[in-house]
Parts: C-alpha cells; sequence; structure tokens
C-alpha cells in the first residue's frame, strides 16, 4: 500500500502538530478559516495544497485520512462530511460540544465502514504506555481506584478565547482538560455510569467553568476522583492509580508540565514502605506520533480504533451529566 | 498561678505524646484499662500516680485540666466527667463517634465556665502555622478551594484494631484521618454545609470504610475537595490551598509521611510560571506541644479555644452526612 | 544622556541574546563572519546595519559600547580594537584564550578612561543575586568553601566544533564551563592563589579536555572544590557554599539545566536538621538583561565593572596553571 | 555444620548494629571497656556472656568468628589476637589508624589460614548491590570516572568525641567517612595509586580534620574525586559514576541521610536528555546483615572476602598520603 494522504482541518496549534508526526502517512491538503495558517502549514510539506474551504479538503478524491482540529463546535460537522465521503478521520478530543452530535457521524462510520479514531493522546504518552505494560504484567493487582490531578496556570486574555465561549467550545476546563482525564479513567478502569460532578467558575469573568470536581464510579464501584483546572497556577498533571498490590502514578506531561515520570510503589508482603521505581522520559513529546502510527495500523487491518467515537460519547455524556448537576456556575450567586 | 496539674486517660501513643508535650503544665494522675501503659507512663513523671480508673482521673481534687486520648468511644464519657467535675479537657479528635455525643458535653461546659480544647493538632504544624500566617498577610487574596490528600499504607492486622470496629470507632478511614481534613478545610475556608461525599471499602476485611472521597462547599462556594485513604500504600499528607493571587501547599507531615513543606506559588501580573518559595520543617514535629500551649493560654484568659467543640460537632457532621449519602461500603455489593 | 548605542562583534546564539537584552541601550550596527547571519541580526534593530568587518563596527564613530561574542581566539583583538576607539566593552567570558592576550587590553583601557566588562553572566542569575543578598545581610556568617559542579550531557558533532580546536578556543570544558565556576568562587571567597588542577580528556575525539577538577585555595585557606565536564550525560549545575551558620545551595540554571533554586540551610543552636527554605525561579533567564543594566550604570558613573579585565585575567591564570599541571589530556596515554 | 559462634568486641552503636544482624550465626560473648553496656548486649541473645575484657572474647575457645567494633587504635589489636587465636574477624574500618598497623594482622591471617572481612559495609546498601549488577550487565560501558560527596552536619559536643583524638582515630573526617569514599572508589575503578589531596579543619575545634577533598587516579587514568565533610550541615552522600553509555548516580543512605536511591541515566544514541530510571529504597538499612551473610559464606567455602585487609590497607595509604600532603590542618595559619 502507498502512504495514506491526509488532509488537515484546522491548522493551528494541534493541526501543525499533526502535521508534524505524521509518521508513514503524507499530507496533501490543508485548510483553514485563516488561510494563511494553512499557507503556513503546507508550505512545510511538499505539494500540499492549501485553502479556507475545510469541505473541499474533508472530501476531496485524493485524501485518504482527515485529521479535523478545529474548534470543538465545527468537528463533529467535519468528521460527518469525510466520513460520508468515505474517508478515515482522525477527530481531535472532545471530537463534539455534546454527545449528540457524535452519534450521526457513528451511524455513518459504520455504514461506510471507515475508521474514526478521537485523539486522546495522552493514553500515548510515554509514561502511559509504561504503565498500561505494567498492568498487562499484572503488577497491581485488582485496580481499586484512581486520583488524578490536571489543570494549567491560565494566561493573559483566556478569558478572551474562543474556549471560553460556550456556543463555540460546548464548556470550560471540564470539557477541555477535564475530558482527557475522564478518558484515561474510563481506559483503565471501564465505564463510569455513576457520576457526581461540580463545575465552578472561581477567577475567570467567562460564561464557562474553570474548575470540575468528579467523583465517578464503575459498576463495580471502583471510583475515579478527578480534578481539573484552569486556575491551578502551576501546570500540573498527576494520576495516581491504586491496585491490591501496588499504586502507579504519573506526573507531568512534559515541558511546562514537567519532566514526565511513572512511579511504581509495590507493597511488599510485610507492608511499610513500598519498593519504589520510576521512569522518567525527558525526551520529547511523541505521543502524537505514536497515537497516530497506531490509527495508521487501525486502517490498514481493520480494526476499531482504541479511542474511538464510543469513548467521546461515554466521555461526553459524563460531561454533560456534571454540567446538569451542577446548575449556575458561579459559586455564592445561586 | 502555679502549673496546672494536668491528669491523662489513655496512655497510649497520643497519650504519651500529650506526656511529653505538657510544657508549662504538670502531669499528676493517668490511667489506663491496661494499669500498666499507665504506670510506665506515670514513671516518667515525678510523683505522678496511675490506675485503671478513668473517672478517678477526671474527676481527681488535684486536676485542674483532662486529657482525654482514649478510643473514640470513650472520649465524650471522659470529657463529660471531668467537665462537671470543673476541669479543662483537652479531647482528643474527633471527641467522639457521632455529633450528638458531644452535645451534652458543650452543654456541661457552658454551665461550668470550663474550657474544652479538641485535639485537631495538624493546625498547629510548622507548616500550618506558617501558612496562617502569610494567609493573614494577605499573600494569597480571596480563597477559592483548596485539595487534600491524606493517607497511609496500612500495616499488617489494621483490620483487627480497634479503628477498625464501628462501635468503638464510629467509622474507618473518614473518621479517623479524614476528620482532619474536614477540620483544616474548615479552618480555612469556614463552614462547610454543602456535603457530597462516598465512603468505602476497598481492601481491607472490616466494617468500616478504608477511603472516603469529599466535595465540600461553604456557603459561599468555595469548594474542599478531600480524599483520605488507608490504602494509600505510601504514607502521604498534601493540602493545596489556591487564592486569586497564589497557591499555598503543605506536604509532609514529618516522620513516615516525609519532611514537612510549605510551598508559595505567587502569581505574577504577567501569569505564566509563580515565583516560588519553599519552607522546609526538618525539625521534630512540635504541633502537640504548640496546642498544649495555646490551651494553656485559653485557659489563663478564659478565651474560646480555637478548635473547640463546635468544630468537633461540625466536623461530625460532615462524617455522619457521608456515611448517609454512601450506603452500603463495599463497592460492587448494592 | 542619550541611550547608548551599541555595535555587536559575533552574531551567533550570544550576540543574539545580548542584542536582546539591551535594556536602555540601541543596536546600530553588528558584524559577523557569516554576514548573512549579521543581517538577520540587524533586521531585529530598526536603523542598525550589518556587515562582515568586525573592526568596522567595533571602531565605528557612531557607536559607543562594543559588545565582543565572537569565538575566544578573536575576543581581545575585538576588545582591543573598540577600547583603542575609545568604546567601552562588554566582552564575553573568557575574554581571552590566555591571561596575557588581556594585558593590553587592561592597559589600553586605564590609558583611554574606558570601561571594560567581562561576561561573566553567572553572577547576574536570580539564584545568585538572592545568594549574595543572603550574604550581605549576614544570614551565612565567615565563608568556608564550596563546592560546585557544571556539566553538560554533550551533543553528536560536539567534538568539530570550535570549542573543539584548541588554537580558536584556548583549550576545552575548562576554559568554556569552568571558567564560570572560577569566576563564581573568586567572587564569593575572593582571590585563589593555590591551585590544584587536574584536566582530562575521558571521552570526546578531541584535543582539549572534556573534564576539569580543581582544589583552589585562597589565602585565608578556604577552599573552592570544582568539577567541570563536557560528559555529564545530563545537563547540572549546582554550587554548594558553607558558611559557619549556614550552607547556600545554587542548583539549576533555567532551561535544560533545570529550574534555578537557591535553597538556605540554616544551622540551628542545637544542630541537628537545618532549617531550610528554598526559592524557585522559574521564570525566563535575565542574566544577560540585568548584567548590561549593571554595565549602562557602571559606564554612567565612571565606575569599574564588578567583573572587569582583572577577574578575567586572574581566571585564565588559574586556567593555565591546571593546564600546566595536567600534561597529557589523554588518561592512561601518559 | 551449626551456627557459627559470633564474639563482640566493642558493643557500642556498631557493635550492637553487627549483634542484630548476625543472620545465621550465634552471639556467645561480648566485650566493652564499659562492662553495662557489654551486659546490655548480651542480654537480648540467650546464653551470651559479658565482661569487660576483650581479649577473653577475641581468644575463647567457644568462639569462632570476632566482630572487632571498638575505637580504631584498638581494632588492629584485636583482630591480630583473634587472628592469631584461629578465629575469623569482621574487623570494622578503617580496621586501623595507619595501614602499617594492619600487616602484621595479615601476615597471621595468611599464616593461621582464617578470613579477614573489613566492615566497609556501604557496598552492601541495596542500591550499591543493584548498581552493581547493573555494571555487570554492561549497561555503562568503560567507566570514566566518580564523583562523590559525603558528610554530615556535626552535632553538639562533636569535638569532645574520641573521633576528635588523633591518638585514638588516627584522623577525622578523612578517616571516618572519607575511607568509605576511597573504598567505594576503588571498588568501582580499581587501584588508585595516583593520591592529591587536601584535609583542613574548618570549624571544630579540635587536632583533627573536619574536611577532605581528594582527587585520586586509577593507573588507567579515571579519577575519583571526592569530599567528605564534618562541616556539611545537612546529612548527604551521592555518588556519581559516570561511563561511556550511561551515568549512575547514588544518592542517601536512609535515615537522617534521606531515602536511599539508585538513579540510571542511560545516553540515547542521538545524545540529549537521557532516559531515566531511578529506584528507591524506603525499607531498613539491610546492608550489615548482607555484609555478615556473605562473610560467613566467605567463611564457608575459602574464600577472600571481598572487602578485606588488602583493601582496608589500600585505603589508608590513601588517608596517610593525603595527610602528609596536606601539612597544617588550619586554613591561614600555616
Amino acid at each position: 500500500m502507498s502512504a495514506p494522504r491526509v488532509g488537515i482541518v484546522g491548522c493551528g496549534l494541534i493541526g501543525q502538530k499533526r502535521a508534524a508526526a505524521l509518521g508513514g502517512a503524507r499530507l496533501v491538503a490543508c485548510a483553514d478559516v485563516d488561510e494563511g495558517r494553512a499557507r503556513a502549514l503546507a508550505a512545510r510539506a511538499p505539494g500540499c495544497r492549501a485553502g479556507a474551504d475545510w469541505r473541499a479538503v474533508a472530501t476531496a478524491p485524493d485524501v485518504d485520512l482527515v485529521v479535523a482540529a478545529t474548534p470543538h463546535d465545527l468537528l463533529p460537522a467535519v468528521a460527518l462530511a469525510a466520513v460520508e465521503a468515505g474517508k478515515h478521520v482522525l477527530v481531535e478530543k472532545p471530537a463534539a460540544r455534546v454527545a449528540a452530535e457524535l452519534e450521526p457521524v457513528a451511524e455513518a462510520a459504520a455504514r461506510r465502514g471507515v475508521r474514526v479514531r478521537v485523539g486522546f493522546n495522552h493514553r500515548y504518552h510515554r509514561a502511559f504506555r509504561r504503565l498500561r505494560a505494567l498492568l498487562d504484567e499484572g503488577v497491581a493487582g485488582p485496580l481499586l481506584f484512581l486520583r488524578a490531578r490536571y489543570g494549567h496556570g491560565g494566561r493573559v486574555g483566556y478569558e478572551q478565547e474562543w474556549r471560553a465561549d460556550a456556543r463555540i467550545s460546548g464548556g470550560g476546563e471540564l470539557i477541555d482538560q477535564g475530558v482527557h482525564l475522564i478518558d484515561l479513567s474510563r481506559w483503565l478502569l471501564g465505564d463510569l455510569p455513576h457520576v457526581q460532578g461540580l463545575a465552578r467558575t472561581f477567577f475567570w469573568d467567562m460564561q464557562v467553568d474553570d474548575n470540575a470536581f468528579l467523583t465517578l464510579r464503575t459498576a463495580a464501584g471502583q471510583v475515579a476522583f478527578l480534578h481539573a483546572s484552569a486556575t491551578e497556577w502551576k501546570n500540573t498533571f498527576s494520576l495516581e492509580l491504586y491496585g491490591r498490590d501496588a499504586k502507579l502514578q504519573v506526573d507531568g506531561l512534559g515541558g511546562s508540565y514537567g519532566t514526565e515520570r511513572l512511579t511504581l510503589y509495590k507493597m511488599l508482603p510485610e507492608m511499610g514502605p513500598p519498593e519504589t521505581t520510576a521512569w522518567e522520559f525527558p525526551m520529547a513529546d511523541d505521543s502524537w506520533a505514536a497515537e497516530m502510527a497506531e490509527f495508521l495500523e487501525d486502517v490498514r487491518l481493520g480494526r476499531p480504533p482504541s479511542a474511538g467515537l464510543a469513548d467521546a460519547i461515554a466521555a461526553l455524556r459524563v460531561v454533560e451529566e456534571v454540567y446538569r448537576q451542577s446548575g449556575p456556575l458561579r459559586p455564592g450567586r445561586r
């Protein structure tokens, strides 16, 4: 098979990351509402064309695989158009503003027999790949619960970005960073039908939440205790997973989130301080490349992507339920 | 005034810590169901007598101040007897198994005009004293929320200890370590009338909870997001407090919980990485001595102790509400 | 006074950093053997001209202050020409390959009444500015000794760079990173007339040293125990300064050297674990700007720069003595 | 074979540690100038006798193996008497005040065919056992050099202890903690015939050194750059070993020296930040037990102990040479 031909819709930061991590695939077309941005991206790939019309890219005859990297509101439309045109699609998380927007995409993908992957790239960070390998070796025993903290310190003007506009984003911190925590929890523990959550806007002068506190449960009773924050003041990522026999902890995501590190705390029969092993990954983040490589294999083998539309739909249902439970976002004003 | 004369009821680990941290007070009597333990403690203080009869100590004419350091079930009875005999009382947290047990104590203390302090000693750890001073200087601005994790790795036979017997302890991890987190949250944010919580037993073969996940709120909407765990595998204490202008973090409690450290993350006007200052306290824990010194001042000045019966009652009401919401503790068996 | 007009000779990495940190001064001319590099730098400053002729910049009538940021062999010639033309000069460390090359520059600077600063910028890192302030407050008491480690992990092709050519560089790791350690030691402890040292080439296939181990002493007997390494495998900077009453430690220099941090270990009267305070500086390195701001003040006030030619001469004499003592650089081949 | 019967001479801190870590051997006799201390130790082992006469224990017919744990001045005499009586001997480091005191012991041991081990227990710390295993797997490639720092923060009255009396101790910090660094360097790199060193007394009012700075070399040119300090202010142990392909670092020794940790920095072909793996050993120090278990095997198999008299002699020769080079120990008074 010759190299799959990729079209990218949305040439911002994430679209650029995707273009730089295509591995065996080849970029042939890209589109952005800011056509200059599309041209700048196209200039990096010989023979790649650029334009402002996303639909032209999503349905182009010479495109095999579409990457949808737009703001949230456009993601399902791009994915649907591409799927209907018979393309495989990598749609960035959260894939839509609400789960219902993804149902037609899922229906069309099944009908057209194409693969749709959702860009929950955190699953592909080196620390999480190693964590998964350790779990598969059985090092932790049955899993009990997990705890995670994810947040950023904000940036001047944050409340003016499109992420702060609920019509475009579908929500705030919960649907942005929080959805990664929900996906990782589902990936590690399984489905989370029991949802308790609270979204709030503490700091930023915007209509969406800047903090979300979640207590989720599997049918078997395992708990995911999650906090996502846009007022973390110092960029932070930490996920702690507890099994009967060990604790596994991931800290950092590289860059301003600190060196990525996986720590294994292995209980001893006599209990007391656990035997501790840590792996650090100071190298550049290769999650985007690893995820795309796996998607190309999904396509080649005709297998369902490990983070697919069903995962995005499930994560968005948690998000929606938390927003429903939360009521007005401003503390003290209800 | 001559040195206050102290009687200690309960000569286990905590009673011994109290005896070693009496400061300007003098130990004159102690009692324990295990009379040998009482004698061993008495041997350390010249002229101190020992016995098995707690009531004799709690009501002795030559005792001014009673320390109640028994298992939970006996705490309110010891406190009540001492108060009725006109003694000041330091009763260890949680002070009772349920809030209702403390109401007669509070009533009697008001009637007899004596002081009752509850031993929420974490408020007196060096890191928290410094944190409080920084808050009082206004370094953090208005407080938004806090997040805390407290847990131990368990020890062989844990499920056989009195803490695992709900009739004695009133509950598990939530009422043991969790109640410290609730008290610290109240001390920092104020009353927490809104309670969402989940207590569960994941690991230990016992009738009480080994994990509790809490989302508490003040009337003004500030959130305390708390997790206490008896399956933490590695002893951990961490409290992160977020204000509009800064984050303050306390890690460790000394000993097996790691060196106590306070970190201030001060936001810069341009945001981005905060200016960071950390204070470490590798010295021995002096919280017990600092707490007692303040109690002696409370007594001398006739002022209400800063952690008093009302604080214990409020914390226990949170505990009870969480148990009520949680239903059966075993995951997957409901 | 209007803004001083600056000419930069050498437009590589360091010249570019200098151009970005001129503060109240104005870049009017720059030169580089690679004229394209000069033009790229000039393009950032309105009205700045570019060329390949360093002498034209160093002596230009409209230049008040020259920055010499070339490879080592050219530094003294640029400085001398500029000084003779009546310019003030900031010459990058080590300022020359050997001390003797700086004597004519010092003589000319005295004669022409101009200021020459040597770019030992580490003195201006935030952590060292704070350390100096703490020393000035007397926190450490009389100083006893210091210990420092500085090194990088190398990069592919390192042995092909100009730094590996002794005719251009005057030496290897010792004259590159080691000279910073020598300067910091002199800045903190004073002159270091007693020199014991060993330079060696362990790894890189080049004619200059990749490691240097130094034991230096002041006349009063204080010791500087220093190691500089181009085979550190992980970028590292650490300086530990011991006084009678406290230890002060600087770790990291930002970027790949890790977050810059200053730690104060203050001895307690009872000894045992010291009271520990740490300051972290995750913000961007502003040492270049702080150093230039101070130089502009030196010029304005006619005062001698705190790191001047005498400091570079003294540091180079240590370097030369270590090379003299070391003999052949290859271990096991002598 | 029945359990070897052990006699301990010197019942201070180290003698007690040895008694608690005898493994398959059995304590039958112990002696101390402070007979009460001997009795206290004997009370822990059924049937063990105690006395003040070391010679009676060292030569007792029912003793197979003698542990010599006295101050330095007595170590060679105890060892010699025991060896002449046909006993195997574990003599604590440094085994004597000067190398010459060990020559008769070595001669007698050869003549009597008994095993003498020297208690360089650091080789048996978990981190060093793991480090050795990694080296044996070839992870580091040929070794280039090492750097180590070892020191304590002192304690009130330190200058009054026997360690501060050169007639008893043979020297100060160099012969106390420094000798461990010398032994570890020899164990890792081999013999160190080239010695440069400086011993000094900076702080303590005593006749022995409180700091020693060493630059040692193997015949092949590998360097050991070592600093031992009794004015470290915070207890510290760190050894960094550099190979062509990796760096291995050991930090901490447990207890007040911090959790013991081994870190492997593995160079990547592209260089840049190395792949990093760390192992922590928060469990109790078992070096004493591991060392004794190996000695019992040495005895059983008739093989030479891995740290034997030749190692102590070589380490003491380094110590002596450093003292010779150092001249008067007081800085600034020569």
